[in-house]
């Protein structure tokens, strides 16, 4: 945006999706970082490679119920010539072997025991038979066993000091068996941005309000706080902006102030009618607008700008604009916090029906997608008016149109945004 | 399993996945209901169907910032000849029209804003043009218009009286824009299932107890929890059952006749080994043993028993076993508590490596999977031994092998279950 061509009400400058998008993300800094308990892990963000502490196994650990046994003990074994070797331990998991085993002998052993040092196998327990003699016990093997059979080795599964979980990693139930076996009870991550989410408009009762003709009852808050716990932040909803332009800026500053708070949201009264008043609020700011109009359908209005580094977010009043504007915008605003990068995930799919509206713009549509036979195939959901409230519930991805003239044809790729 | 053949620790009979399933969901009845507010309902179940109580929208609705008119008015406007009505309201979003509009007579109207009835469109504020004349205020339109254009309808989105989101369904933010639209500050879902896990072994050291030879930290009893949570119920973490048989049924017994607990999960100790506590325990307890043997690979030892209409899993030990019993038997069990029909989803994907290993049973690999220009391509993660601790952490799906002679080769077609 030229320094000479200030920003007015109407004359606005477009910027493409992903420049909007870039203007934001070089502005945000990384959330703190606290520790929680494990238990209260899932979904959280690490905030520190996790390494290993020692290797995994950190004991060579029998793989089945059988025998220990020195294997060049059984290498003549077999069903017409058995070998019997003398029983001389039983080895319960959780326990270090109590005795040497010398050749000749044999320790019964648990699966997930640990295997003395002299033993290089183990043989499974349904392969042998006990026999009592002269007040000893002897087992009965039939078979030779490949030396290591049935051992898992120390360290096969990772070695000591390796990275296993890296920074940014969001923690999931796999992650948390690992972060058990590590001895983590307590687990370093990111603090959940807190993200206040408030509405404008004359038009907008409580959602306990009975309704009134004309007006309609404050959705956007609720789906965005959706959104935004959706995406691993913590909402904080705030009172919608008073209608007086003076009283809601004096409002948002001292939510500008707050130190609390790390990015704020509010959605409508970005448009250019005479009541718009987060368009007034975004000339004349203590903060730097970053841009107030995208290449995209819907959504066109969305504003943003940076005070400090708390980045204010204008999504429009439009439950389908402001939920596409958050996805685009907010959720990887967000993701960059919690050590991302803040760029789109975007996969590939098949357009299910026809798409024939005509786009100047890239439009990204509410859809759908699933898996039929290996492939995935998108389509729209609902009515993609901007206004349009029930077709976000159906939503899993924004389907990206590119612009065309032509509109799209069932069969053709296209891009996915999974939400 | 018949009367006759009383199960041994030894002689069990394994069943099919499927029917181990269904002998589980057949004793699942759906979960207790409460209320939560709006802003705590996300990924919550709804445990009724909700409703429209008044169509959407329900007043016609401005869809631009602009002028309310008659449509005959402009019928004959062009450039050459434009077309003066004389502006006689402001109609700001959230009020009701303060007088009729007669022919002749505009009225500025804002986007969201309720149209005057006797005004049958909104030419948007762009293509007009305000002009002073004798104290009075008029606007000028150089183009007809279509009745009916920039008005949406009362009932657009929906009649009156639809069930919009259906008993069952998981709350997504969308969702949660729909329910504040209907007045939604209390929200009716299934209380989440209170799910006991613990696990046995004395090889199990405490997560912040320092490693020892021979054992190690319990890393099923977090991961289970973990896999509890993603699956909408609310894991209660048990201390591990004693070594001693006895203890451990006495401590059994008062978890199953504990009324606030919905289901019990144990890992480990339903192998054949000596010290296998859940063997013994599923052999001879109050409840009723539904199958100790199932047709899989990872975890045959799988074990389920039910005791009034609470389900009791014996899983296995072994870190990967557990997982995969979690993910076949307890998740759709959670899912059918909370008002699902308890079935595994599986989807359709190409294998993206040979697999190469011969199965007599159907083997559950642990997997990722992801988009690739289109198609969902899949394949195995990390170690698959049933011992194995850090492959579920990159697992987002089980990979279906079946029981094959000559494993499978790269681009098959494999069934999915996603994690």
């Amino acid at each position: 945006m030229s320094e000479n061509q200030p920003l007015t009400r109407f004359r606005r400058k477009a910027v493409k999706v992903e420049d909007a998008l870039q203007s934001i993300i070089s502005y945000i800094s990384k959330a703190k970082t606290e520790k929680v308990s494990l238990e209260k892990s899932l979904k959280r963000t690490l905030s520190e490679d996790i390494q290993t502490s020692h290797p995994v196994p950190h004991f060579r650990r029998s793989g089945y119920d059988g025998y220990a046994v020195q294997s060049k003990d059984v290498e003549q074994a077999s069903k017409q010539s058995p070998v019997y070797l003398k029983l001389v331990d039983d080895i319960p998991c959780g326990e270090v072997p109590g005795r040497r085993l010398e050749s000749g002998q044999t320790a019964r052993i648990m699966t997930g025991a640990m295997v003395p040092e002299e033993a290089d196998s183990v043989i499974m327990l349904e392969a042998t038979e006990q026999e009592e003699r002269n007040g000893s016990t002897y087992v009965k093997f039939t078979k030779p066993i490949q030396s290591g059979k049935n051992i898992t080795p120390i360290g096969e599964e990772t070695a000591e000091g390796e990275v296993l979980l890296t920074k940014g990693t969001e923690v999931n139930p796999g992650a948390m068996a690992v972060l058990s076996s590590l001895g983590f009870s307590q687990v370093p991550v990111y603090k959940k941005p807190q993200i206040a989410v408030l509405s404008t408009g004359t038009e907008l009762l409580e959602v306990d309000e009975p309704l009134e003709m004309g007006k309609i009852r404050n959705s956007n808050t609720y789906m965005i706080a959706g959104q935004i716990q959706h995406n691993g932040g913590e909402p904080v909803i705030i009172e919608k902006f008073p209608d007086d332009v003076d009283a809601a800026r004096k409002k948002l500053q001292s939510l500008l102030a707050n130190q609390e708070l790390d990015m704020i949201i509010t959605t409508g009264g970005v448009s250019v009618g005479d009541y718009d008043i987060m368009t007034d609020i975004f000339l004349n700011w203590e903060g730097k607008t970053l841009f107030n109009k995208v290449q995209m359908r819907p959504g066109s209005v969305t504003t943003a700008g940076v005070f400090r580094d708390k980045i204010l977010f204008g999504l429009s009043g439009n439950p389908g604009a402001s939920y596409v504007g958050f996805e685009l915008f907010v959720k990887p605003s967000i993701e960059r916090m919690l050590g991302g990068l803040g760029v789109q995930d975007k996969q590939t799919a098949y357009l299910k029906v026809n798409y024939t509206k005509v786009n100047a713009f890239p439009r990204f549509l509410r859809g759908y997608y699933e898996v039929k036979d290996g492939e995935l195939w998108a389509q729209p959901v609902g009515l993609d008016q901007s206004s349009a409230l029930l077709s976000m519930k159906d939503t899993n991805a924004l389907i990206v149109i590119p612009p065309t003239k032509t509109g799209m044809k069932a069969g053709e790729k296209v891009n996915v945004i999974p939400v």
